[in-house]
């Protein structure tokens, strides 16, 4: 039976967005410590925690990161979109660094997946916007250089975290989802 | 500042648990309900909305999907473990179906990886149990004839549902996290 716990976990897993404009002001030690806590216990692959992150909340840093971008022109964009750009706003970003193996990237990606969920919602419940970034396989090699991350370990998702300017996310497009129909199908396809 | 909620939001991402042993009792239609408009939401990359899922609750397919599983021998285990076994204990299953773009399949299971996070977390605000299973390659080719999905597509996720065996849980051995030091570094690795 739904109380009204589970009605406000519900509300609360169905509701986060993508933030990628933030206010300047910092996010608290204590917010941080309780998303990487979430983090660290986040399920992995037979147990194998092999991904492992870098808080940045060095400005420099946080700059730098936002020039490695992956950057791509989405159909109908009238220019290319960086999808980094928004570290640069950021008060703090989680780099993910994942083994880096060719022949596990299927499962390192898909534990990446399950990790940035978790830190996004754990961000979400202390009031904290985020929003993920990807970096270009040259962008990733320049973040492990800028962090000291050792050779052959990957960077490819980095989540950019702040209070989220609410005026910035209110003006940005509403994007939908597909109908329930054509998400979900019952007993057969 | 930390109030209530968000203790308790934080808490309920902390604690959430695989779940292979489960209560014969059925899962209300509400909570899938649920489940599935958390999932319908869950965020993809550039909002392609790629991922489909099927809800599988006829016993008899369930059996059928718990012997499509990857198999494989973890360090020191006696024998070989088949990753779906949970499934044919299960009250209901979400069969993950990704378009199987080899090009994408960093992508897609980075997406999947999201996606599972959320259901199960979904799941969970239910006091439903979950637990991630794999299917073997030609398991998910089978998977998809069983459930008429069309050709092409892919099936390698499951997540088993059902009212968690509290017992079996218990009796399961507790597989700890690395230290934080381990898992989170700051500004530098």
């Amino acid at each position: 039976m739904a109380n009204e716990q589970t009605a406000d976990r519900i509300r609360f897993l169905r509701l986060l967005r993508q933030v990628r404009n933030f206010e300047p002001r910092p996010v608290p030690q204590e917010a941080i410590d309780d998303i990487l806590e979430v983090g660290r216990w986040t399920g992995t692959a037979s147990n194998s925690q092999k991904l492992e992150v870098v808080v940045v909340r060095d400005r420099q840093k946080l700059e730098a990161l936002s020039g490695m971008g992956f950057t791509y022109t989405p159909p109908g964009a009238p220019a290319p979109v960086n999808t980094a750009g928004h570290i640069a706003g950021a008060q703090a970003a989680v780099v993910i660094i994942t083994e880096g193996k060719a022949e596990q990237i299927e499962m390192e990606a898909f534990d990446e997946g399950r990790l940035v969920e978790r830190i996004m919602l754990a961000a979400n419940a202390h009031g904290i916007g985020s929003g993920i970034a990807w970096l270009s396989i040259e962008g990733g090699r320049a973040a492990c250089r800028l962090l000291g991350v050792p050779e052959g370990r990957r960077i490819k998702t980095v989540l950019s975290m702040g209070y989220t300017d609410a005026e910035a996310l209110r003006a940005r497009p509403k994007r939908g989802r597909k109908p329930l129909e054509e998400f979900a199908h019952i007993e057969t396809y």
